[in-house]
């Protein structure tokens, strides 16, 4: 469904879309790169599953989450610089920022037009004002993380509220949409929401660790989050200790002119000591074991099960 | 209503919406700033009360309509690199190319909202595929646009297929979304698009008019399209047309290593002199009478007609 859309948009942007979610390369011809981790769809899915329905009930929904996530994707590359995407480079570094604006726009328009063309009415709208609501607050956390990445320092509360921006609105908009397919009335609804959100933050706290921890041979990431100077949770909650090994990281992250290499080994050491790592680790697990919580019959959301074990054990 | 919806919007997105929109300044101080022309708007209105109904049934789709119109504004800055809008500062330069990009895309969800919010359900499915297949339409258009920009030679036929892209697609769409909203049947419904898209050609063509022999003072615009070496209508018929004035104009738009200012009196003159300024406007006439003929009944549409007639008789 996902392909078929992409393939209605018109040219070029058909092309550099099959290219973003790895069908082919640059040139037209195929790949046999892998699409990524399609867990938004996956949540999707699943969460329409243990509410009752079908996959089939949930595919228009799904395909939409996955082009929404798409469309993050393309414009936050241009806006971070970031110019690998999966392993390949990103769309703007092949065809420039305004063909990837373009094409993240475009993503952007045809998600809502699947998933309007893919419901039955009442439902459509409903599941069109949470994709939209979402698409809203993914906004302010990635300008949040802007913020952040421009040199700003962030406190927990802080952190916290952009990965609730960037990263769990959507995977609740996922499981939202979900429920909406299955029918599911308004507390279900609002259970699944929880869910996916709380799944969303347990998620990037993982992705943190693994931006320290994870072996680049596995994630297929070039550099550690450290390098690049990023904040994350093992680093906010470590800078915030009020250890000696704080004081010196605080000195390894403040801004200098020459942008000296930074000593990843020493800085992942540092935030070890300053307890960035286990902190870390503990708030990935009160968010999963509350994400959880929200099932009202886990027995029932084997699938969403699956899903969250899948999130909190991945190396990559 | 575009206001509210507007003010919807998490901090600071809503501030620098209402910036853009020309509400107040970059520092919060209210501006006596005019919003825009707000055409389009006027366009989905006038529709609706040409297809029997009220201004007031087609609000939340004129809102809609321009909220779109002004996330492609907000994107289309970026990347022309446009760093004046409507007199000031463009968001880009304020807040840079990031927020810029966000803020154009929380449009764009808010405009889905709005329309879905403000319709009865079927309505609303439609006029939201209506409109999110003119955004399509016009990433493509910019697209084309950004290619002419960057040398790119352009036929009449390149020229009006990306002219009807990103002028004629949201123009059309916006009377589609004002017929749709006054319950027309599909027949007017149809009539009533090639009435906005011929009509956003002739717009595109008298602004292209205006943006050669227009009058600074009156137009608010810096400096003439020929400075700037865009592709208009005027240049493109004069390029095309095999005369002297062709080949010497041909010249100076060639780029060179030096951008050397351009002598924009000789280049007007020559646009003249080829034929191209006499050519364009006799398209735009072609347009806006194609436009009036798609009108069942003219004179049940006299907000539009006065409308068509604003559009082919301004000076800025």
């Amino acid at each position: 469904m996902l392909r078929e859309a992409v393939g209605t948009l018109p040219a070029p942007l058909d092309h550099m879309g099959g290219y973003h979610f790895g069908w082919w390369d640059a040139d037209g011809s195929p790949t046999p790169q892998p699409l990524g981790k399609a867990l938004r769809p996956a949540l999707t899915v699943c969460t329409a599953i243990a509410c009752g329905s079908t996959a089939h009930a949930a595919l228009a929904a799904a395909a939409a989450v996955e082009l929404v996530h798409n469309f993050t994707l393309l414009h936050d590359d241009v806006m971070d610089g970031d110019e690998v995407r999966r392993g390949r480079p990103a769309v703007w570094k092949v065809w420039g920022n305004a063909d990837a604006i373009l094409l993240g726009d475009a993503l952007h328009a045809l998600a809502a037009r699947v998933l309007v063309a893919g419901l039955p009415g009442a439902t459509a709208t409903a599941a069109l004002a949470a994709l939209e609501m979402a698409i809203i607050e993914m906004c302010r956390g990635q300008h949040e993380d802007c913020r952040l990445g421009a040199g700003g320092r962030a406190g927990l509360d802080e952190y916290t509220r952009m990965v609730m921006g960037k990263t769990g609105a959507l995977m609740g908009c996922a499981c939202v949409l979900g429920a909406l397919c299955a029918q599911a009335d308004r507390t279900t609804v609002a259970a699944m929401e929880t869910f996916g959100r709380e799944l969303g933050m347990a998620f990037q706290f993982v992705d943190d660790l693994i931006g320290i921890w994870g072996d680049p041979a596995v994630t297929g990431k070039p550099a550690s989050d450290l390098a690049r100077h990023s904040m994350s949770l093992p680093v906010v909650s470590a800078l915030g200790s009020g250890t000696a090994a704080a004081a010196e990281l605080a000195r390894m992250y403040r801004p200098s002119p020459a942008t000296a290499a930074m000593d990843t080994a020493r800085a992942a050491a540092l935030v070890e000591s300053a307890g960035g790592r286990r902190w870390t680790q503990r708030l990935a697990e009160r968010r999963m074991r509350a994400a959880i919580a929200a099932l009202a019959d886990p027995a029932a959301a084997a699938d969403l099960m699956a899903l969250a074990h899948l999130v909190s054990h991945r190396d990559r």
